[in-house]
């Protein structure tokens, strides 16, 4: 091993936390503000207030310095609160998501490294698996309680619950950017649980479609 | 008027469609191959095969060359065919977003152009109006049909039933990348249909939590 032919870092012990944390913040910070392709080292270290040598002994590059702390940031725990209905878990459900999907993690540093992602497989790669870790944990959490309570069959298929539930507000929030208030939620949360039992159904009986005779 | 102190244009007539054409579609794939931030006017005119001239004299500069290009391909009629019911409108329409949501206007463009958006008021203007054009019409005439058939009471939101038309898919395709087959595109429009009767319902008459007493 060539370890001693170069300064070997000192081990995670030495790496101080309010050095991690500051230059977190600072990559978050540059992201949303100039986006991956535009972000440069130098700029997260002076924001940062850290040297470049503080960051390059945590992360050998830029990639792999954004995906850490991204995933990091995007992997937390969503407060999942058990209402005892499927109805109420839904509505408290859009009511976070409509909080979070405001967050600039969501409007601006997800939208660009979905773009950075078209364009590099390892982008692409980390972030969708990111996205599908979190979409999967959400839907078995939220079906995995209507189908113990019996509101939905077993079997009922959490990724397209997830799509339901996630989807129409997504698309309105962070593409469409229309406007979301109580009205909205509460509507949204009645046509998001007769779409969960819907596709229950569906999945399980053949679809038979109306008038098509 | 200082127009004779300049090169003026010779007028709309003079400028040749196959030239505008080539121009187009080198733009769509620079935007697809490099994003936004990184296409150049002289990659594009290279790509089209014309002298950089031949994009001046079309439009000013690089923004209002891409918004003008990309809302004029992504405002093109998307085919709306009447199936004579609800639940086959609403799963033609899935069919024919699920191919829309492939092509890299969708896939590539538009994210990258969402992310731009964030840090360019104009592009996010233009963009978000493009996109909410886009989402009224198609909301008004599927939700329109089903109201002029009985199958939606009269008043139901055109706005929401997009978002429940469309954000499933979107999600689904454009963000988590998730796979999509025949099986699904049948569960979605059921809980399609049935989210929209909900939320035509819910925007009547008050909704009631199930067990919230």
């Amino acid at each position: 091993m060539a370890t001693t032919t170069r300064r070997t870092p000192a081990g995670a012990a030495v790496l101080r936390r309010e050095i991690t944390a500051a230059i977190r913040d600072a990559v978050m910070h540059e992201l949303a503000a100039v986006g991956y392709g535009r972000l440069s080292i130098e700029a997260v270290a002076r924001r940062a207030g850290v040297g470049k040598t503080a960051i390059y002994r945590r992360w050998s590059n830029k990639l792999e310095m954004v995906l850490e702390i991204v995933t990091k940031v995007a992997g937390r725990k969503m407060p999942m609160p058990d209402t005892g209905t499927l109805r109420g878990d839904v509505e408290i459900l859009l009511r976070i998501l409509a909080t979070a999907l405001q967050h600039r993690l969501a409007s601006q540093i997800i939208p660009d490294l979905l773009a950075e992602a078209a364009r590099n497989p390892q982008i692409a790669e980390t972030l969708h698996a990111t996205l599908r870790g979190y979409s999967a944990e959400l839907g078995t959490s939220l079906v995995g309680r209507a189908v113990e309570r019996g509101e939905l069959p077993p079997g009922t298929d959490p990724d397209t619950g997830v799509d339901v539930v996630l989807g129409p507000l997504y698309w309105r929030l962070a593409v469409a950017r229309g406007p979301v208030d109580d009205a909205y939620l509460e509507h949204m949360a009645d046509a998001v649980v007769a779409g969960l039992h819907a596709s229950a159904a569906s999945a399980v009986v053949p679809a038979v479609v109306p008038g098509a005779a």
